[in-house]
Parts: structure tokens; sequence; C-alpha cells
């Protein structure tokens, strides 16, 4: 009972709930690890879809390996028609997480038992996912501003050929290869919100779309996914602030949190962060600076506060420095969330074949916690129920 | 670290991890209470709207305050038109909750601030899904099956309206009762896996519609509310076996689960399976009582192994029962577990308002368990990265 208590309202912080092979946090050393390598090194040296083959299947592709895996996910690019159509009656004001949250369960539509225990059909769907994702986020984008829906272009790679459905012209190769780093650097985060909840909902043995769609609802929220978004809107509010400083202060004193700083897991910074921080500020200079000027004042400004009030282990986190990339690189406000989602996805599809397919011994049962009860009681006989014309 | 082992892999069963005033469960004694009072004397004695109502406000409705909620239920059991011209685009054989999965986040894009954190909007909101709930699942029944999408009847009741908007007849007063019954008795039951997946997403931040969308996520599993449509098919396949004691003995002694036998919690009976194994005889009876029948062999077959086992805990639950029930209603086997939903999105509304606004000092962190990693280690500077073509 001690040890129930010791984790209730904690948010399970700090509880050990699983075993995987998936992803390792060093949260003191700023660690990061996908299937035994460094997201630095992954970063420097691979391509999104090297890191995502390696997710899914435990090991770094061999050449013939990854051009199989390019040429499937390039070859499932397309989303049904009927998912276009659809999308043709939305709101056009929808918000794009909503609109992502929809679409993957109408993916599984197209599919004969969606909810197959078939450890191959569902690494076949995870690579399909991985492909339509950011079919998904350009094409509603594109219907939302009422421009065509572009074909996926196959002599694009993953990246490029998403800005070139999203923005409909095709990016530079540099601006190519940051988008690329950034889904790298996303990929995965052991069991962080939106991956709990992909894990949890198919410990049910529901389908793996319906862990993606739960990932993608958790993802979307302010507290995750949606912090990419959020410190965007608070960097645009201070475009044109001559006293960031003060503002940064104002909002401190006020017990009011700085968008995109602290984490729940580094303690020391975090390895994308500190990635991103460069690659905004190498973008940064390229097109006048001010995104890295305004994100190096709120930075230098909260982080001095935290330090007179002993805090300082609330750092800049990757929703802090991948905003300003995405800015620079055309990418709207309220498309950084799903563009997170694209990266993502792949963590997500690993994770759930992970926990449908453990072997026996370390299978994971269905997640079914307790709750404490702390309302009416009247002993297990129940309060007396007074009929509806005797109630006050 | 004894602690956290002592956890892992067993799908957080016996964990607490929360308080909550919605509802307890004495596995036990087999009792279930919401907000204090027993689910018998609800199912005996209240309504559907009345049981909602006590869920979402925390007690039991005077009589005007269940005529104004009753009124504004009905008020709002239409959807969007956009909804229903989507659908029309679906394939057909789409699995229902797949419909449903997708729908809500539908739901979400006609609001403004899907996201938003008022208290009173998400409660207004929690009753718009309910009444919305069984107008999607009705429409998408008239629509797959080339049938005009009724209107909803406002001189209907909660249960009797569906089984109009669905069948396109009034049913009797009996079945139309017998059905408000069934969505009291699966309204809620504390922190089972859809509840659980619709706070933990919610607990990120996310919108009220995206913690619903994740609670039909998991339901559909057949480990959870997939469980009814699985124990019906079993029930189909066994309605010309003379057999039935033989095909059980051959199911038990390969190792196959009996569909609707065993429950996490309830040791010693699952009251809402007594409560509907009555309602199913009496239904059976009126029908022929073919379906009781089998149903009363299978389980008493099982329950004779599972003694001779010494696993005595092993019980019919409320699958096992509700679904014969739902069959003689008309209800479709694969909307069975939909008809759940129709009910559960009462609890899990609850539930994600206590997520989201419980008091500050029993209010639940984000949730963000962590996981053992077990995977390929070559310590913090990660394995040696090899270049694409030296890999073999």
């Amino acid at each position: 009972m001690s040890e129930a208590t010791r984790v209730k309202n904690t948010g399970l912080r700090g509880v050990t709930v699983a075993d995987s092979a998936i992803s390792f946090i060093d949260g003191e050393k700023g660690v990061l690890i996908y299937r035994g390598y460094r997201i630095e090194d992954l970063a420097d040296h691979s391509s999104f879809m090297e890191t995502a083959f390696l997710l899914l299947f435990g090991t770094l592709p061999t050449g013939e390996q990854l051009e199989g895996f390019t040429g499937q996910v390039k070859g499932m690019r397309q989303v049904p028609p009927y998912v276009l159509e659809s999308m043709r009656h939305w709101p056009k004001d929808a918000r794009p997480m909503d609109v992502l949250q929809a679409s993957v369960p109408l993916l599984a539509m197209a599919e004969q038992h969606s909810d197959t225990m078939d450890r191959d059909v569902c690494l076949q769907r995870s690579i399909g996912l991985l492909a339509q994702m950011p079919t998904l986020v350009a094409a509603w984008h594109r219907i939302r501003t009422g421009q065509p829906v572009l074909e996926p272009d196959p002599d694009l790679d993953h990246a490029a050929n998403f800005l070139w459905m999203l923005q409909g012209k095709k990016p530079d190769a540099a601006t190519a290869h940051d988008l690329d780093v950034c889904l790298i650097l996303h990929a995965d985060h052991t069991f962080n919100a939106s991956t709990f909840a992909a894990r949890e909902v198919v410990s049910t043995r529901a389908s793996l779309y319906a862990g993606v769609a739960a990932g993608l609802g958790a993802l979307s929220g302010s507290l995750h996914g949606g912090a990419n978004a959020k410190v965007m809107e608070m960097l645009l509010k201070l475009e044109n602030e001559p006293d960031v400083e003060g503002w940064v202060k104002k909002q401190l004193s006020e017990g009011d949190r700085i968008m995109g700083m602290g984490h729940a897991i580094y303690k020391t910074g975090d390895p994308r962060a500190v990635y991103l921080k460069k690659m905004g500020q190498r973008l940064g200079e390229k097109t006048g600076g001010k995104w890295a000027s305004i994100s190096q004042r709120i930075e230098q400004t909260a982080l001095a506060i935290f330090a007179e009030r002993g805090k300082t282990t609330i750092l800049p986190n990757v929703d802090f420095n991948s905003a300003p990339v995405y800015y620079l690189m055309g990418i709207p406000t309220d498309l950084m969330t799903p563009v997170f989602a694209v990266s993502r996805v792949a963590g997500w599809c690993a994770h759930i074949i992970e926990e449908q397919f453990a072997d026996a011994q370390g299978k994971p049962a269905l997640y079914r916690p307790q709750a404490q009860y702390v309302g009416e009681y009247c002993g297990l006989m129940g309060c007396e129920y007074s009929p509806v014309n005797k109630r006050e």
C-alpha cells in the first residue's frame, strides 16, 4: 500500500513499467540513444529513412535493405482517394492535429482485418503510415488553403518530398537535409506520453492504427508535441518587442511558464535541443538572424532567473529550438506539431510492434492500473437511492 | 529500484496511479459503485440519463436538473452535416470502431479552441458527445447498408432513440428499457484500459475529443470492449453445434481462451454480468431460449474445467452476458462494441474532466513512465556508426 501511494498522482514519473529495446535516455548526462546509436551520430551521418529502419527493425540497414525500404516508402506515399474526398468536407479552420487524428483511422478502413496480430503485416502497415503521414499533413494544408493537392514525387527523398507536397516548390538540398535531421532527432524518445498512450491502447489488442491515433491525440497536447507551436507563438509575439528581457522577467514573476523550457527527464540539457540550436543559429544567420537572437535573449534571461531561484535543471528543450527552425523552413506554426508526428510515427510504430509482439517472457499485460477512491462512500451496500421526485 | 522492477511488465496491475472520486470496485465482493451508488440500485431505479448526470456532475439530479440535462442531450443529438458527408465516402466494410475513432476528431473540428481548458465548456462538450455517439453509430450503419440516415426523435429517450435511428422502427418499451439498463451498467469502471488511455492523453492538455478518441481506440481491442463481439461470434459459431460441451473442452485443452470468461479485477463474479445474465435469460425465453441455453452450457462446462484446475476466479464477465442481450435486441455483432462506447463515453468524459480539472493538490502530472532499456548498448558514447556501404 505504501508503494501504491508512492506512485499516486505523479504521472508515473520514475516508475519503470516495461522493458524496451528501442531507445535509451540518460537524463543526467543528456544522452539519447536509438537501438544503441547516439542521436548525434545518426543526425550527422544517417538519413531519416535509415533511422526509421533502425527503429522498426532493430539494426542499421545494409545498402540493399535501405534501397528496398526507401523504395517501399516511396511506393506507399499515396493515401486512398476517399481520405482526400472526406477532407474536402471538413471545416477549413480545423486544427491540423485533429485532422491527423481523424485521418489515421480512415487509413485503417482501407485494410482488411485492421486489428491483425500478424507481425509482418504490422511492419508493412508501419511503413505505410511512415509514408503517408507527410501526405496527410501536406494534403490537408493544400485543401484548407484552396490549393490543388500535389502528387508525391518519387525522385525526392522523404523530407524533400514533404516540403514539395506542402509548398509546391522543390526545396534546396540544404533545407531538405535540415528537415531530414529534424525528423531523425524527433523519431523516438522512450516512454513519453504519446508513445505510452500508443502502447497502452494496443495492449488491448487494438490495431496499429488505433495506437497511432492515440499517440497523435497525446502529442497534440501543449505539454507534449503541441509545445513547439506554443514556442513559435511566443516568438512571433516578441518579434517587435524591444524589451524581450523585461517580458521574460514579467512572465516568470507572475508564475507563468516560458514555453519550451524544462523537461521531465533531461536535467543537464536536451541533446536534441543542443543540436537544433546550432541549426537554428546557422539558418537564422542566413535569413537575418532575428529568431536566433530573440531565442537567445529569452534563454539567457530565463536561465539567469532560474539560476537565482536555484533551479538549474530548467533548460531549453527540443521544442524551444525546433520552432524557429521549422519557421525558417516556411512551415506554418500550426503544422509544427504535425511535423513532429511525421517523425515520431516511426517510434510509435516500433513501440506498438514491441508491445504487441514481445516474446512471452517480457510481454507486457493489458494496462489496467488502479485508482484510490476518494469519492462519496456509504459502504459496500451503496448510498441510499432516493427517487428523483424526493430529491432536493 | 526494486519497486520499479516490481511493476514492470505487469500492465500496472494493482498499482494505484491516481485519486478518483468517480467509481469504486471491490473485486473480492463483486461490487461496483458509481459516485457512491451501487450499480444494481442505479439499474433498478434510475435511467441512463440520470446515471450520466451522476457521473459527470457528482450527484443524482433533482427533477429540474434531470429535465434540463435530458433536454440538452436531446437538443445536441445532430452531428454536423460534414460528418455525414464524409462518412458517405468511406469503405462500406470499415470496422465501426474505426469509424467512431475517426468521427470524434471530426466533431472536434466544429469547435473553436477544441483544446480549451475551460471546465464548463468541457462539460457542455461532454453532453454533446453523450448525445452524438448514438447518432454516429446509427448513421454509419444506415450509410453502410444503403439506407437513409434518420433524424433523431425528440419524443424518444436516449436508448429508444438510438434503436429508432439504427433500425428505423420504434422499439417497444421493454426493449428500450433493457438497453437503457445495459447503458447504465457499462457507463464507468474506474481505471480500465480505455479510461486510463483517455486520462493519459488529456494529461498532456490534449482536448476532450482527443481523450475520447483514444478511449475508443483502446475499447476496440479484443481484450477490452471488443470482447462482446468476440463472444457473439463464438455463440453464432455454436448455434448448430450439438456438442457444445465437447467444443469447450477441446478449446480449453488446446490452451485457447473462452471469450467472455475472466476479469482483471473481479474474482468472485462481475456484478454487471450477474445482472445481464438474468436479462438474457428473460429475453431468451421470450425469443425461444437458444442463446441463454448455449451460454449456460458454455459457462457450466468451462467453470467445471476451471474448478478441476483450481482456477475458481475465472467467471463470466460483462461481455459474456451482454452479447446475447444485444443480439436479441437486433444489434449487429460488429456494433456491440460501439454500443459499449455509447455508454462508456459518459465515464470517459467524467474521468477526462477529473484529470484536467482536479484541484491543485490532487492534480495528476503528465503521464511519463520509464522503460528499462534492454536493447543494444555500447556505452553512453553509443555504438560505432559505420557508413551504409561498409555494412553487411
